[in-house]
């Protein structure tokens, strides 16, 4: 009820702040008998993993999950999977000016208000630091899947940064490990390249725009009125640090669409298998998955730790300006693409597992 | 589990079908002693019922409410208050036949693949007939929060129609009554009415975005990380029929925005109180509302019930053109908007008595 | 999270009051394609409907319960079924008493200081007929267990009226049905006969204990902390009205018992399977299903609704006598009986649901 | 859904097995600014801590608690608190013998006919281990209490050894600690000391009986119908390792009684209060709280590790006979003490944090 926990039949809890020894995670629900090391999860952490060039925030966390329970030799038990990831990387002195100080844009004021009281050290629970585990349970989402349902496949994209939009008749899956955007366009994440440094040596910050593709999803999932597939995928979005706007299929676009242009029309394959010949509807109808690809997007918004000072205010109602001055990321959407893809693992398999308890026929 | 219920301490649960013999709802967690009347739910169902200009589905629903329990004397008791709504107007005929059939764009094929079943008569448990739920439990969180938060309130508009968006300098409240489209810009909302009459009469459909504001919501209303105020919105919205995309504040606009441009500055104000200079949050940070007008937008597909015959199949696996020659709303943007109002309703409801029991301090 | 629902996957959520003009329930997440009419819920419901001998209370209900959804053309659909029952047996006026005093040993008293507010006629929400909801509920749940797991059976007994136990050895289950204590020896029955008499005359009560075997359980039901299937057996039976005590097996024998004594062993069958050579853990080890009978006892309490003026307060603070003259139960624990049986249903299958979705192996 | 969480606004999910590298848990829904420090929880896990006389389990484990969030400067702020203990002690060799050979009364074959797999060392996660977590989180239980109602206490005793119970008018809580049965009749505690003694050596176990007290209670906790107070007690107790029945105020007794007898009379106190002549209710009423103590008895039954050997099966169907040799408890019931004093902890702060959300008025 306080908000740290995700889904219902695949369910993980998080806890930790930034700055404190640790965070960590419990997954729950996970069946037995699946296969699961602690390689498995620290390979998708690695991706996460900040610092690893210029356009991300230089923090420098190791980032090592250790399995604590629910593995035994090599296999899930059914048991809970507790996952721990030590904090290493604090210096707490970056953000000792911001104390007192609440700065625009940030939650700082908010948790003040709400709690009266906040760890304002890194942002404390606020601080993207919690999206690794986020990766680490889609990590355990995904071993899930595999067993489930091993067709399918989920991978993640950004599509525009700041007014920059991708070529979509460039996308080139192969492309999105190529560059430091997991942009699928290579021209267009050449002239990315350039630009981010600019945003990025100004102090400043810029937002995006993430894509995340699920194929080989079977039909039936999602739960029609209020646990649409859509709606679930849309909170999961929306949870993510700094994302403000999410869409399904054609999204926004759908608005200007007539009808007759926003159906896609089905015909029967050569297969003998129900084919669209479009999806607007990203892959879900009703909130039931369709079969095709599940498609959705993000919007990220520039994060608002930047050099120029704005207006603020402390802890004492005084009037400030304030400008971060610690390592920053001068577009959090990058970091964002990883994390978008964990939190559709983790909503398919909780699906998934839904799908296998309550559909039926007998 | 299946999706059927909405919210966790202000919690709904509805049931019914289009073209059963009633639908129905349970709202849960109501708080003890607050006046609540059949009156006060008739009012907001009155202005969701279709069938009110040509511009909405043409079928006629009494949509009469009845409370069957949880209120003695005019008060709640704080027990569960079931509210019933009688099917009256079913005109099973017009859908004989989609009986076999699956209209593209709609949910009828995923429900025969999911369940093995469906019933076919209007769309069943997936026609918008059950967002009459949704508006009367919506009532009744309106009245939680009168009694909670005496200032808040809650207005939906429609600002797009198709390609034609509103002057936002233009926006006048008081116009959203007075034209069928809840448009808030007298101007547009003229321009839409000849726009909607050619959709109309080509039996074809558009869609549109709607825009909901909450003002004068409490600071700290939010659950910091899974359920964010701004997920919990995502989910309750992109539950709604037909919608398609979900934006807080700025939205999808954020993605083009420095983080000098996109952060809301903040000041102290004449009457002691903190003053944000700007709402591109749209009253949210971290997942918790600031006191600013909490701004939500959603983007509504048209309707996949047009004259024009689209490719489909049946359910013997024959490819068949469908058309719907049935009651059908050119626009159900419209529509959407008093359910939307409904959801924000819900959602602040549940947050508020969240926020009654969590957040705290002694 | 006002408690008005039970069950995770098999849940369903109740409402009414004894004397509003309606009681209701929606059973969510039953899967689609299982056979269901309101005969199938009408036959459990007559069983317990109370007035059929002149040791249950004499109101009349007709108890006459309609599907409002859910069902289609004889066949669940996978969407939620919602039940109605209207209240026809109101007779307010023997309530009108009991307006301002409190019945000691009821509700009544702690409603008012909960709610500041309290339907007080017969009882309101606290009546014993929000029990007809959970047997229409369980007579659902019956359906889905018989699809699932057709060799299961659920049957109570009365085992105890007050001092009075029956004696073991007699123990036949066809006695159950022909006398109107659900009472398994026959001989104790014929006995039980004379002495409710007396009690009934003398305007008094008395308690009793109810026991219900669940045969052909499938292995595996139960998750292993807190969800445990004697721990959610334990709340089922608990939240039944004047319920005092649970017992699992052997129950508070087992306190008494030495390991060795307790131990259930194990051999071999000659069909190959497992076979256990008694059964005091009542079916349940570790919280999971072991495949034999599921045994549960529920101690239940007299009803407080007795002739002889017992000292309690009224609303205002004076000091009153209550005695009730109203139509009431000489052995509540009679009536437990087929609610009792209703709650092992509900809690089995969803625990059979459960079992579906998260348990397994691949 | 997998059951490893209990508690809804209060609410901990705990992780980890016997003999793997640690256990833990997330307590989640604390409000903010309330004092706490990992003393405060190390006091209460070091009186459930075994090995601390010849009556308990001589495994010596050191369940130092580390706080990994949740608390900054000494206060709780409002974000989920992280708990770990690390297992130290893990003779895992001592369970070699029973890793194909099931334990005839323990949960070993249950889990591997559930699960296909099962941690065998120690009992994996059906280990009486994981009651160390609820012994912690219910210390931070107890703060919460501490904050919201002072004047609470919780006590629990044990009222019974095998077929030995206390004289109840010789109870003295003062004794509880004095004698290493938390007995709170010093003359029993004597007498049991040898017969367990006799016990002990044998290498058998016994059962016991329980109690827990809970003084100064609010009136108004617990929902009505199905998360009654009771209910929700009786889960909580339930869910213990070894417990098989459960019992509010006279529990089964009161199946004897007449209504007479049973109903607690209320007078006004001097104080302008109400009080009850009585409390055969144990508290409750309806399934809230009256303000009386409430009153909860469990029954533990005997732990099935015992010298003698009993008949079982091992994993290749082959009969075997079973005997335990590594250390165990001659009386699981004196460990249960903390354990179920801790679940009634965790049972009233979960429904304190709900009456404040919920009841209410204005």
């Amino acid at each position: 009820m306080s908000g740290n926990a995700f889904g219902h039949l695949f369910r993980f809890t998080t806890f930790g702040e930034s700055h404190g020894p640790a965070i960590g995670c419990v997954v729950d629900g996970v069946p037995s008998l699946i296969p699961l090391t602690e390689a498995d999860i620290q390979v998708w952490l690695d991706k996460r993993k900040p610092g690893q060039n210029r356009f991300t925030t230089q923090r420098q966390e190791a980032d090592e999950v250790r399995i604590l329970s629910g593995v035994f030799q090599g296999l899930t038990t059914g048991t809970p999977i507790g996952l721990l990831i030590e904090n290493t990387d604090q210096r707490s002195k970056d953000y000792g000016e911001i104390k007192d100080s609440f700065r625009p844009g940030h939650a700082d004021w908010v948790y003040q208000q709400k709690y009266g009281i906040r760890d304002y050290r890194g942002g404390g629970r606020s601080s993207a630091r919690e999206t690794a585990l986020r990766v680490a349970a889609g990590a355990v989402a995904r071993k899930v899947l595999h067993a489930l349902a091993p067709q399918l496949s989920i991978r993640g994209a950004m599509v525009q940064m700041g007014p920059h939009r991708i070529d979509r008749a460039a996308w080139d899956w192969s492309k999105t490990e190529a560059n430091p955007f997991w942009c699928p366009d290579a021209t267009a994440a050449a002239a990315w390249e350039g630009y981010l440094d600019g945003i990025r040596k100004a102090g400043s910050s810029i937002g995006g725009v993430v894509e995340v593709v699920a194929s080989g999803v079977p039909v039936g999932l999602g739960a029609p009125v209020y646990d649409k597939l859509d709606a679930d995928l849309a909170k999961a979005m929306m949870s993510i640090n700094a994302v403000k706007g999410v869409e399904i299929g054609a999204g926004f676009e759908a608005a200007i669409l007539t009808g007759e242009d926003n159906a896609d029309e089905m015909r029967m394959g050569n297969d003998g298998q129900v084919k669209f010949l479009s999806n607007r509807a990203g892959g879900i109808l009703g909130g039931i998955s369709t079969g095709q690809d599940v498609v959705v997007r993000l919007a990220v918004k520039p994060t608002s730790s930047i050099l120029t000072p704005k207006k603020s205010i402390d802890i004492h109602g005084n009037e400030v300006d304030v400008s971060t001055k610690g390592r920053h990321d001068p577009c959090v959407a990058i970091r964002a693409v990883p994390v978008a893809e964990a939190m559709m693992a983790i909503t398919l398999a909780d699906h998934l597992l839904r799908f296998r308890a309550q559909s039926g026929g007998f």
